[in-house]
């Protein structure tokens, strides 16, 4: 069966992010879809993700003078209209014939920010030319130090400037058979399975021994003066080690559901994480965000800013750089009339006491 | 497909006002059936108002001597057999052809009371004529204080002989495209978009501008001398500033699921409200009434009297002023058998103590 | 569609109790099997005391001696061999020609006990003649005094031995319309809807006037020797009015969540219940027992005995007294094979401390 | 309909043990398969035991070091290379030609250990030759002492080197009719209904008298000289007594929702025996275990190890030995991967600290 093509307009009917899912299931294949919706074990992370945001309760504040409020943010010294990040996503070029650059051009022009991934399909550099700004670098471990930082200096001299290390991956999750012509087109060469003997571990012997740990952490933050922020973080000592060794950010998150099925949601970690952080470095918020009401439970419970994932994909997959710009100014317009019946002018009005006591458990 | 016309006598078989949704669906148009039943949002508001009754535990308890009982009740000086309101619905000229005219009399046939929206279908003359009887008035800020004001004064001097000012819903809500000959009779013009410039915010800069603050309410009390009740609120600090502005009653309401989905229902906040209320005004309940059990319980929650909203649509879809009627009496009726079988003969004997510890979460 | 005709064996494949529910269903009209298997209201409490126990934990004790256990029990000087009665149920014959006659045989086979209604289908004497052995009585009373002891007399003369009254069901419920050749022979003629003027309540001036009171209670305590037991109790309050009352047992029951819809589960206030009797009378478990692991939960959290309503109902209208007997006997292996996993050997061991801990919240 | 016959290789798509079932399904015939996959009553302890683990948390922890880890165990003295014991299960010549012989081989090829069932459809010494090992014996009380010691001593001479006392399900279970060519090979004879005279119990009278008690534990504690370890405990009370009487160990079992329905989940009840059983036993888990990750909270909840039943017969069922081995194979990979990105090198890393605070209720 055809896949259908791209759309050159915003498809009719469209209410929120999610209904781009319906137009983007006929314009992708069965694999592709199947690896940007699934999740890894049972699917409990990634079901629970979603169904945490229904546990948190709103509150309705009429009366509330909330003329000229907004919904600006600056993060490390640059201005965002709104504190919604594209998350980094892997090889956008299954999406969209062009990819990582379409999606970078759409953050830009909703004057947001997107968060390339180490396996892009497209060039770094060819990313960075097409937003027409400074883009954020998402790094995975390359399995040793020298190989990690060549990629690094890479990004940070195509004029990537701040750097999110994602931790929580360490082992390559099963992935669909790429097509020929889509690949990480920006790593000397994919990770391989490491060879091991016959009586070891492919686990314990082979994948965990290119995986990065605290030390490599703590090397990685002597190598750059770009922001740091530490990707996947869940528990609170993890939290309070990143801070210790002076990273400028992290990202509560559970990787969208993909890799340790049956783990707590990022929602339900973020206040005792918030607390923690306190101001000290900045916190932003993955996995599970579809509307604009569940960034402002997020901010609520404690983030700073979040990061939107499979919602901004469907755009790109139904109508490129005009999708991927439309599910951000939904998700905002989302965000903005809720804080307007939530009594919230700003960010900083969006607090624990903007939610219902019974979304704390009272 | 045509639709169905009015029936002249009760459809067979009607046990419950819910019966009456089946018989209004063929009579209605999916445009109309959508607006009246749908919710914002993801809608879990929509099902958590209804859901929320079922938590609640009745207790039976038989051998009590209840001859005579009633359901007498008087608010603000007026007498009605039962204290199930109609709450302000807006163009009901979408669901009769004689619109509100045929609610306002089916509700003083039965003895209670309407309250007529802002957004009526007819002329608020003409439906106080048909009802033959003053009737409550409830009024949409228009933007701002002088266009209220001749808004109100309207109501006034047509015979409304109260006010309900809905404060909950500042931004007009998504709506279906009105057929041409239903609109919003008594309104100067219909309340439209602010202009906002390229780089300004819709919500903030546009439609809340036009919202009505506390600094309105204030104003508000000092323009009227019927009594002034506030409808929407879900907050204890709310309710707080609704006593303290010297308003006579107030309606606990989340709009039926309406606005800002996500909130607590109006039955989670009541009990709370109502300690704060004790007595110093008229507490109405709204949002999720579908039964006499409902009604029952909310009564004893704290509520002096209840409004319902959807059900009577459906009769009046269904048979007019005849169903409207049917709606309310055999709530009533369900009200008083509820209260047989749970040992109270007055609205007064309702109390939290009539319903089963385990409801109160002991 | 003809109906199924009665089996003369018991149908192969039957393993419990509810698989003689397929059975049934080809052998009632739709309008019997609704009457026989609906529950008031929405339907809560008729789900809820299935529901309810499936929230209470067994715990297996094995390694236990229970050589030589049994079930046998004596209420009131009478010895039965297990602890099921048969709950009185109304009209019998409208599920068997023979009605109550055959479920009373069958009970008396399996040496226990059934409770006839006031509503039975065939006269008093010829049922009690069919079982050939006392019986008890179930009383609904008549709307006054005099009446009411008139049946009351004719029972005990018939041979009953103990009066089971009513009295959570004041009001008539809605019926389906009986056969020209099932009613209540037993009544002098049914009750009938109390006259009321036009502005008075149905409820209230009408159908509540016939209802019971204490006093009534008070009164019935002296005019019978034989054992008195209440039935429809969920309140403590009103177990310990019966109690003082000196009435000699009590039936903890929502009437199969026939009556007031949303009340608490039997089961639910059953351990207080048991708490509050303390052996001071006999303490009887009704609505929603369907397999003998039920009746050990309600015998653990209190009750000296239970009854069963709609199971022994179905193995009437599939195999007459057979299939009662045949109910009867399933449900006590049942509860035997629980009593020997469980380590009870008799009806004494189960106790609060045979459930799990979790049974108990904690 | 033709079931389909084995296969000699691992079919295509298969991703985890629960995979094997859709391949088992066309082998089985409809009565093996519910046999196989049924549970007792209303089959609640059945789902129960799957569901639990949904609600243990697992936590993800990142840039842990956990290079050369493994899944290594010593179990009296015995060493594996995983803690996934092959559960005793009858009759498995239902599910393949050569029965216990294809899963002992498989067991043992995956260094893993198996514990042969008393009803084995082969017999025991052949199974412990197809194995070439030695294996575990697991043993039901034969209803007297003398028959229970000449089973034992004939598994002890054919080298088995443990007894696993199967002590909760002491009433033979509803079964299927068995082919002509499966039988339980190694009984003198199948225990058959003790006969009882018409006014006994089959329960009390009958069956009950041919279970073992505490004082059998204590006897056959002093029969051998191998370790010998009681199964199917779930209360805490009977955990101290198997400690007491010197057994070496004890499996934690609710017999995978087959005997007495609706206790407590062996996940339930194992972190409070784990806390009394504190290493002066081993303790083992059973009823539940579907993947690797079940595997790791039942081992951080405190199990030294735990046995997997119908999946392996799933592999056994579709591939013979093949399919056995695999399943276990995919389960410790799973395992090994849950290890790893919780930061566990070692089994004895996994601690209950390795699972969320809301794991634990907190």
């Amino acid at each position: 069966m055809a896949l259908l093509s791209k759309l050159t307009a915003i498809p009719p009917g469209i209410q929120t992010a999610e209904d781009y899912l319906a137009h983007a299931q006929p314009r992708l294949s069965p694999e592709v879809l199947h690896y940007l919706e699934g999740g890894s074990g049972k699917g409990i992370s990634l079901k629970a993700n979603l169904d945490a945001f229904d546990g948190v309760q709103l509150m309705s504040r009429p009366l509330t003078d909330v003329r000229c409020g907004h919904t600006r943010i600056n993060l490390f010294g640059q201005n965002f209209e709104h504190p919604l990040l594209l998350a980094p996503i892997a090889y956008q070029r299954l999406f969209h014939d062009h990819g990582e650059s379409v999606a970078a051009m759409a953050a830009n022009a909703q004057t947001g920010q997107m968060v390339v991934s180490s396996l892009a399909s497209q060039s770094l550099e060819e990313i960075i030319e097409a937003a027409g700004q400074p883009l954020w670098f998402q790094l995975y471990w390359q399995g040793d130090r020298p190989r990690t930082l060549r990629l690094l200096n890479r990004a940070l001299s195509a004029g990537y400037n701040a750097v999110m290390f994602t931790v929580d991956a360490p082992v390559k999750q099963a992935v669909m058979a790429l097509p020929d012509d889509v690949r990480a087109v920006n790593l000397e060469s994919p990770l391989s399975q490491p060879p091991v003997q016959a009586n070891q571990s492919l686990v314990f012997d082979g994948w965990m021994t290119q995986a990065p740990s605290w030390d490599d952490v703590a090397w990685l933050r002597d190598q750059i003066k770009v922001p740091l922020l530490v990707k996947g973080l869940l528990h609170t000592d993890d939290v309070a080690n990143t801070l210790r060794l002076g990273c400028d950010g992290l990202v509560v998150s559970n990787h969208g559901g993909r890799v340790l099925d049956g783990v707590p949601t990022s929602l339900a970690v973020l206040p005792e994480i918030a607390n923690m952080v306190a101001g000290k470095a900045c916190l932003l918020f993955d996995s599970g965000i579809r509307r604009g009401q569940d960034a402002f439970k997020a901010l609520a419970l404690g983030a700073d800013a979040v990061m939107i994932g499979r919602p901004y994909i469907w755009g790109l997959s139904v109508a490129g750089a005009l999708g991927v710009a439309h599910v951000i100014r939904l998700m905002r317009d989302e965000l903005e009339m809720t804080m307007a019946l939530s009594g919230a002018a700003t960010l900083a009005d969006i607090k624990l006491s903007s939610l219902s006591d019974s979304a704390l458990g009272r």
